[in-house]
């Protein structure tokens, strides 16, 4: 038994030093020297190339040994101040800024068309709405909801308020604000207002926070910054964008780190129709136990605070991911230089004789061959 | 002293002519070349799988030739419209569309359950409750705030309004929600409501805006295309993600760039509890002096409009990059067919003795070898 | 004909045979084989470095094999729940949180400075603000709006409500803020509040939806995870951070994927100035026809819940990058053995003289080839 298990292990043995022999054994690819001071020139001046786009652009310029980070957290908190008086009103931040709670999108009223005193009941419809001009109460269909009406429809057909001719009548708040409503002159104070924005920003992946950045600006410096006229803006109400772009290395000191901010309008103005900024809202009141409300259509500046940030910090990883680019694209040199050598130097072939080892089929016959060594 | 200046320039010159002797000299690679057809066509056709993999998926498919962005600016400005008839009043969208600024998620209510006229006051407490039922007021712990209750108790035993059994009473908006609610109907006209979504969106890495989009959606669609019932949504309420998705090629006429828009519901169903949408508001009134309120649970939509954007441009940093990848990658060929002559078809050895050239150690004694050229 | 046709054809056809006569060639390059020890462990050593961190750090713990998606999309409901005793009056959600709607950003109310009723008219402008001290009306300019007062001057001087000095009197909202304020106590009921956060998750690039995270939260805990005092929120405000993570592997069933919870204050305290978090609100009344309004500055907390995300999922394109890469890592071992063999190893130039095969410039006169053979 003891021989037989002697025998075994030998043979295992012969059988794994065999596979091993050659696994210290250490390749190299043969290479040929050229001495041709063109193709040398000409390989050296590629190889300058490909290593300079590496260093300046893709070290230097990308900073490609740094980790990024481009989505960082943010959170905002604004505060609109200002006082514009208003024929015999005074309006303050809580009348004409809206949400109250300051968050990343806040917007100013600078026009409003007030609609005083409405109350649930029935008036006249407005006569531009589809089928409601009238001359008796036939025209008018019970019941009906016109999509671009004000309400139901009574099926009588009424006085348009102190016009001389009818429309029908509807039940709905009235009356109607297309008849009632007062156009107020704009609120150009509304251009010393200033909007303060405090922007807390925070890298997750460096584990990095930055101060907070609190700047004020006025509505006039954000509307001529986004090269818009105020009172352009005052007639249409519109959009626009305030970019918070955060830049940072932080391989530096964190307090270098500055956001800068621009301003654009986000809202078109191709198409009229489509463009401006307006929203309506009511005030409640009850009124001898009925409800009644003043309605408020506001034209006025919406601010989208938006906020890119980006950081970038030293890391080993994207250092030697880089760097093994770069050293395999300085093969690309070879593959370049090669063709040309072989193109257009080649002097009697002499270099594709020395390059190239042609191997003739020696056996005749083809057949797959069984290894013996199962290692490889 | 001019012979020594002469002897070191000299030495100088001499150092570094041998150090450059062989800087312009090219290196490449000697090559075996394999008279084999069986090979040759396993190697063309690995070849031309990987040629293949890179110039249909990733430069046409992947459009690897391409700088991309992926997280445009947006903006969202909705506005809802339409009118509804509930029982003898009409609603429009002052009273159900919330927030009224309209941006990116905006909600309309569809069902209401209304607590109207609450004061400030002392009431039974709500009999579900815990260790609200009570039969004497030493049952009721004066001060104890439950905190699913609705306020603190009096310590007090009282009846439960026109019930027989009676409740600990409480301080609190009186009378509570759960006796004194009214649950109206669903606003069944809702399904008609429209919304209007204008998206501005733009790329920064491009400096490319792109006119906004301006569709109007019936609510009934956007449950039709989220495969939610309607009437459903009415009972429970429900949050709708309306997805607008730019997938820009800006080597093309931007206006060709057109957004596709989903939907789909974003609150689950399997855990009937947790599903549904509804808010709680109030209006103020004052009542002689004294301050009441209106108490509504609001059941309905809450429209989350979700962006996503992304845009292609030719740039030649990624062309660069994709093309030396893909050339590296041809490499791979070789590798996988080394491994097939070498394994299956070697004959003989002779492509083996041809390949490998094998040095073995010459001198016997080994030692690091200090180095006469510095240069390399 | 028929021969020139019959020779037209044969040419072309020795022309094409000649251009691809190459063409099922196979080409590798020739490999030298060292055998040296030394180098054969120092080529190991390096080679299972880079296989190391290939397989470890690349594939086990960056999950190099898995597509990922970073930008879910998300959506959030939140509800706040608690009662709080007030005095003798009890606050429910409806009047200390804001927004009703419960989207992402969430406030709620944790101290009051309220201003009672207050009403257009004219009063004494507040003495801090520049100017506004006065002994005579003619200290007053009539129509002046100072930034930081609060409206307009109607050029009279008037005693400062019931004190002995006198201030400018302006148009306003009278009385004024600073005057009639009444602080109330902070609502350290508060404490106990919870609020409950619904997150709804869905990665689009796997179609990938996961049940959503319904936790309650007590702001107690908040403030405490947060590492902040709640007596010291109650009394400047503050902006927290609710951070929600999602890390998932949807290789593995989706249900092992739940999201971490981390928060974090967001607003600065280095500079007391800008800390903290408030916001004005006002309630308005019509009081015998005329409008009055009860104006309420709240210090709070504002909770903003901000989602993250990232999912991988097992995808062939970036297992066969990552592959491609690490074999191309591979040969960077060559060349570092390769530089160890030529500088420290070399004995007698032996390895230099068999892996260098030099090529010296053969013809004298050098000139641009024109090649035969343009199909290479």
């Amino acid at each position: 038994q003891a021989a037989t298990f002697h025998k075994v292990i030998m043979g295992l043995y012969d059988f794994l030093k065999e596979c091993f022999s050659g696994f210290w054994d250490y390749e190299t690819p043969k290479v040929m020297v050229v001495k041709n001071r063109t193709l040398g020139v000409i390989y050296r001046a590629v190889q300058f190339l490909v290593i300079t786009y590496f260093i300046w652009y893709v070290f230097i310029s990308q900073k490609a040994y740094q980790d990024s980070e481009t989505h960082p957290d943010s959170s905002i908190y604004t505060l609109m101040k200002g006082t514009a008086v208003h024929g015999d009103d005074i309006l303050d931040s809580v009348e004409y800024a809206s949400p109250s709670e300051g968050g990343d999108v806040i917007s100013t009223l600078l026009r409003r068309d007030i609609t005083y005193d409405q109350k649930q009941g029935t008036c006249a419809e407005y006569y531009k709405v589809e089928n409601a001009n009238c001359s008796k109460d036939a025209d008018c269909i019970l019941g009906e909801v016109d999509f671009n009406g004000h309400g139901r429809r009574t099926g009588k057909c009424v006085q348009y308020y102190n016009h001389t001719f009818k429309t029908c009548e509807i039940q709905s708040w009235c009356p109607i604000e297309e008849y009632a409503v007062v156009r107020e002159p704009a609120l150009v104070e509304a251009i010393n207002f200033t909007v303060f924005i405090r922007n807390y920003i925070h890298f997750p992946k460096f584990k990095d926070s930055l101060d907070p950045y609190c700047p004020n600006f006025r509505l006039g410096y954000i509307a001529s910054q986004a090269r818009e006229s105020f009172s352009e803006l005052c007639r249409t109400g519109g959009v626009i964008g305030v970019f918070i772009n955060w830049d940072c290395n932080l391989d530096l000191n964190p307090s270098y780190c500055k956001p800068t901010y621009s301003f654009r309008r986000l809202d078109v103005r191709k198409d009229e129709d489509n463009s401006g900024y307006y929203y309506r809202f009511a005030k409640y009141y009850s009124k001898n136990g009925v409800e009644s409300r003043t309605l408020i259509k506001a034209y006025g500046i919406r601010l989208d605070i938006i906020v890119h940030g980006q950081a970038g910090k030293f890391s080993p990883i994207p250092t030697i991911i880089s760097s093994v680019t770069a050293m395999t694209s300085v093969g690309i040199c070879t593959i370049i230089c090669d063709w040309i050598m072989l193109t257009f130097i080649d002097k009697n072939e002499v270099y594709s004789d020395r390059k190239f080892d042609e191997v003739r089929k020696i056996a005749s016959a083809f057949g797959w061959k069984i290894q013996s060594n199962i290692c490889i």
